[in-house]
């Protein structure tokens, strides 16, 4: 059986990340969703190994030194990231598995992850990132500034990614992304090690051919 | 407009290049196809630059002697080829091109045309490649002798293509085959110039942003 391929999809702020995802997983059943593990506290109906995986600050912590997270970062006073183990077995029992992350948390996991296939969702324009952002309304001038300046760094680190998506409508940017991962199985690196186990199933290709 | 992509369908003999070309020309109308040049004379019904371009040989021979031919190669007497210039004026006019080809002609044209995308049609396996060669029914045992020896030679340049699709059935390889022409268009490199052109057009991205 041959090993599943981890996709990471990220994008500045404000670019519709978690929207594509979610439809994404409506059209795409057999990918497998990574689970973050955090140390907030389960809410209503969240599930263990579904929704998260809920640690302490200690276990947390603990995980960190092992090396057992991809990446992870602090926020509001709690902690997240993405475990290891949960990426390796997926892609070990030959499932493909998804990533939707910041773009910081996404060149963390490329330093330990170089074989992931990372896709950069872009805005349609610059412009369209501004009016996306500012259109939120509600937030302060200060609040808009920060996340405008933001965001125009994070653009800046398109040239980590190995593909880059516009999301000018969510059914495109969801075939786009399917186009990628049909595509990345027809990688040719993926067909050597395959064609070798058939080789060798097969003897010597040649006793297969000549009869 | 951004340029083009050059994709280039080959693969062994008997795996099924013709049919898959001829499917993907009915499902991706928007795909130019490339045109070779000939030394042998017009069948009824072939038009000049549609069929082929036809050629004397004394122009074909100055084609070659001018780099003027992506590859070429004789068969019985006449001479074929892939005329450099459709090719280029295809791809300067932002539109793609594929071009169907023997393995040994693709490998030449990958000398010339490196950023250009190769995809290997593969059979679902060698016994599957045998049966099609055999299969063909009026051949002596020589000559399918010959030809199982040179598709095994041929199933082992491989590794000079970006893509393998199995050929398991023709609307599966057409759909994969679209899939990559597809991710092709979402890799990073072209969208670094697009984004630099928004980026200069946009003076400097943090003045657009930051309004």
């Amino acid at each position: 059986m041959s090993r599943g391929i981890l996709f990471v999809l990220s994008g500045p702020s404000g670019v519709g990340k978690g929207t594509v995802c979610s439809a994404l997983r409506g059209n795409s059943p057999e990918l497998v969703y990574s689970v973050s593990a955090t140390t907030r506290s389960p809410r209503d109906g969240e599930q263990e190994g579904v929704n998260y995986f809920f640690k302490s600050r200690e276990q947390f912590l603990h995980m960190i030194e092992t090396d057992a997270l991809l990446e992870h970062a602090e926020y509001v006073g709690n902690f997240y990231g993405t475990p290891r183990d949960f990426v390796e077995k997926t892609l070990s029992e030959g499932k493909d598995i998804i990533l939707e992350i910041e773009v910081q948390g996404a060149i963390k996991v490329r330093e330990k992850f170089a074989e992931g296939v990372f896709i950069f969702l872009m805005p349609p324009s610059l412009n369209e990132l501004k009016q996306r952002i500012v259109g939120r309304g509600t937030e302060t001038q200060a609040t808009i500034d920060h996340r405008l300046s933001v965001a125009a760094e994070e653009m800046n680190l398109l040239h980590h990614y190995d593909y880059a998506v516009v999301n000018d409508e969510i059914e495109h940017a969801c075939s786009r992304i399917s186009a990628i991962i049909t595509a990345e199985h027809c990688k040719r690196e993926r067909f050597l090690g395959e064609l070798f186990q058939q080789f060798e199933t097969a003897s010597v290709a040649d006793n297969v051919l000549k009869r």
